[in-house]
């Protein structure tokens, strides 16, 4: 059997029960992020243009678009769904890559809704979809991404294909079409980062994904083949294609298990960076005003991603170290408003800012820096930060990813619904309907 | 302004009065092509199966599945009606590579249908939504293709883009986006070939390409350059890349002038050698009883592609240069049930098939082929064909595409039908109402 025909037959015979416990509870861990990233998004302006260009060719009220009050179809569901979960950067992230919820769990949930599976089929098909699109997309990793193509688009669509596949029970032969159907779909290219159509990635992934599984169903044919052969996935969208790693150690090793949260709203390479500069606000209570210079050793591709001096955006905040040491001081947080034009233009952040510097050192990984602040009395503290905060050497513990919601969720629900809405999502492998998370996720 | 831009710029500011009769004229005969292979392909399993797959999920009664009584939004239709018209194979062929038709007219069709565009508006922006994605994909040909992606379904979003956004309006910035949108989307790998997901490409081309147009008329923001930056298509999903074609003599030359339509529903490369037999059984009434032997000389490709000396299915039969000399010879005509399974099987015309031989030769194109039949009388008759029928060189007449689209449509709709819908398509440059195609080219 070649490796699309193994990967199809694993995903076909996979029991809940082969999954373990520490694998279904980061599961949970997963869900309760993505949800609250969909709602945090979900009043964005992307979902405004999108609703306005599309509602006229939905179909029925079949599931809720989260945050909001809009009811749409399932394919239409996963598309919104999956668009607002991506848009502030603050989803999941695999520790290689890939985000690996935003294409995968819009189809699931609205699937959910639309037909009331239980908490446990979801996060199985849910760890199932996790499972295909990293190893396809680690397949191909890195040179898939270094030649332009956006991973969490293209690699997605297999993950959302994969669960929705598992959901509604394929059999071998329609899996392994499946996985044809979302091949010959993937796309998504770097080139269109900035733009909304970054977030469209894993919302057409979780849509033509979910619906290459609906066409197999129904006995649509494909590629026995789709991810191997010489015109298949892995040799025409990357250099460079190991086939062994779609397949190795398959139901021993799960790839959810390597997966990651961010606590701050931007690029996982200036995380060290912000928690050095904010351990050592809070210790040493300092002020803007007390500080001569902000002295930053980071990972070389930091400074190249996020060099930009003198930002005049908060999406340009967003990219620059040297924003995020300042606001982290000035303000002794890093949540989405220090991504606002107005903190990027705050004079007090902007004097700051002119004070930071940032040197690059090969020694350091990307999610390594090192800080040391000058005080105008003379004094000199450091931190070193060897895991930031949400990597796997320091994951964000449940309690953390709670005031991650919270703070995403509250102003968009109110503080009821967020508390209901925590406990069901933590509650959902015992959920008889776990369509009930996509209803309470709802604006009522 | 680099080549996005540029031809963007260029498709918002065509006036129907700038383009040549000729084109105008080429234009209606694409379109009645289309329509008929659309009709011809309707009755397949693939569209019962997306059918039955997505019709769950379909928005307001807004557009006709040409050939049966179907009705769904535009988006859904322009997939389903994307797919049935590439189906037999049988859709038209720009001079170099790519099936302009198929992603394009579903798109607008559908638009038109909905919101009642004249037939003037709709030959125009078919003709740009043709010169957007034969430029994008000749760009990057041959070795796009040489890769392994399928050029109709990649090329093709920008064409469906195009069109529709020429169609409602979009400015300059928005008709940027629009092609952005559309880069990002681009799918459709040659692995499934010989699948049911081959026709699934110019479907979700069209599908895909029209949302991209309608998302970026509500400011959904994109790309300023995704054709030409270094993570855009062109160096993304090719090995080369020339920006040049892009934009050079935008305007003054129309690639639609180099379209070609087939007389048979098989590949190009073996259309001289049919050529070659009909004529010769033709004009010396040859019986297969009378064949010693049939040797043909063609194109090197012809023999890679065609080489299959015992095919056992109909779609077999496709891929069989030997076959369909014999079948032609057999029967005196090529058409669709040529390609049966029962008369791929047919005793005599497996018993002709074993006296086919075929001899490359490399200064023979892919249209040009020798044909030389040895009969038991001792005689030999030969035919060279330097232009296959529908080739640039010898283009189908009005007359033949009308004797095709009969053939095509007649057993779907009736006769009566059948001439009235040539009728529409031969007058379409003067219908107030375009959309009136689509409702004659629905089953009552």
């Amino acid at each position: 059997m070649n490796e699309t025909q193994t990967l199809a037959r694993f995903l076909v015979n996979s029991r809940y029960e082969d999954i373990p416990q520490p694998v279904r509870h980061e599961a949970a861990r997963a869900l309760l992020n993505w949800v609250g990233c969909a709602i945090g998004g979900s009043g964005h302006e992307t979902i405004d243009r999108t609703l306005a260009a599309l509602t006229p060719f939905a179909g029925a009220a079949q599931a809720s678009v989260l945050g909001r009050s809009e009811r749409l179809d399932i394919l239409h569901t996963a598309l919104l769904n999956g668009i607002s979960s991506h848009l502030l950067d603050f989803d999941d992230t695999h520790a290689r890559a890939i985000h690996p919820s935003a294409p995968v769990l819009p189809a699931l949930l609205a699937y959910a809704e639309w037909k009331g599976i239980s908490g446990a089929d979801l996060l199985h098909a849910f760890i199932l979809g996790v499972e295909a699109e990293c190893r396809v997309g680690l397949s191909v990793y890195p040179e898939h991404h270094d030649i332009g193509w956006h991973i969490t688009g293209t690699a997605g669509t297999f993950g959302a294909a994969a669960a929705i596949g598992k959901l509604i029970g394929l059999t071998e032969q329609q899996m392994t079409w499946a996985l044809g159907i979302a091949a010959t779909q993937a796309s998504g290219l770097q080139e269109v980062f900035g733009s909304m159509s970054k977030s469209l990635h894993p919302g057409r992934a979780a849509q033509n994904g979910m619906s290459a599984a609906l066409l197999a169903k129904q006995g649509f044919t494909s590629s026995e083949r789709a991810i191997e052969a010489p015109r298949g996935f892995g040799h025409v969208l990357s250099t460079k294609f190991d086939p062994t790693v779609v397949t190795h150690e398959l139901g021993e090793h799960y790839e959810l298990s390597l997966n990651m949260y961010k606590p701050y709203a931007c690029g996982l390479v200036v995380h060290a960076a912000i928690d050095g500069c904010l351990q050592l606000q809070q210790e040493h209570h300092l002020k803007p005003e007390d500080i001569d210079a902000i002295a930053l050793t980071v990972c070389p591709r930091t400074l190249q991603l996020t060099g930009n001096k003198t930002p005049s955006t908060g999406l340009e905040g967003k990219f620059s170290v040297y924003h995020v040491a300042a606001a982290a001081i000035v303000f002794g947080i890093i949540s989405e408003s220090q991504f606002s034009d107005a903190c990027v233009l705050d004079p007090r952040v902007i004097a700051l800012r002119a004070r930071v510097t940032a040197t690059p050192d090969d020694k350091l990984e990307r999610t390594q820096a090192t800080v040391t602040i000058r005080l105008k009395d003379g004094r000199s503290v450091s931190r070193h930060i060897e895991h930031a905060l949400g990597t796997l050497g320091r994951p964000m513990r449940d309690a953390d990813l709670e005031t991650k919601f919270r703070g995403l969720t509250e102003d968009v629900l109110g503080a009821t619904q967020t508390s209901e809405l925590i406990a069901l999502c933590w509650s959902v492998a015992s959920l008889r309907d776990a369509g009930e998370i996509a209803r309470t996720a709802a604006r009522k």
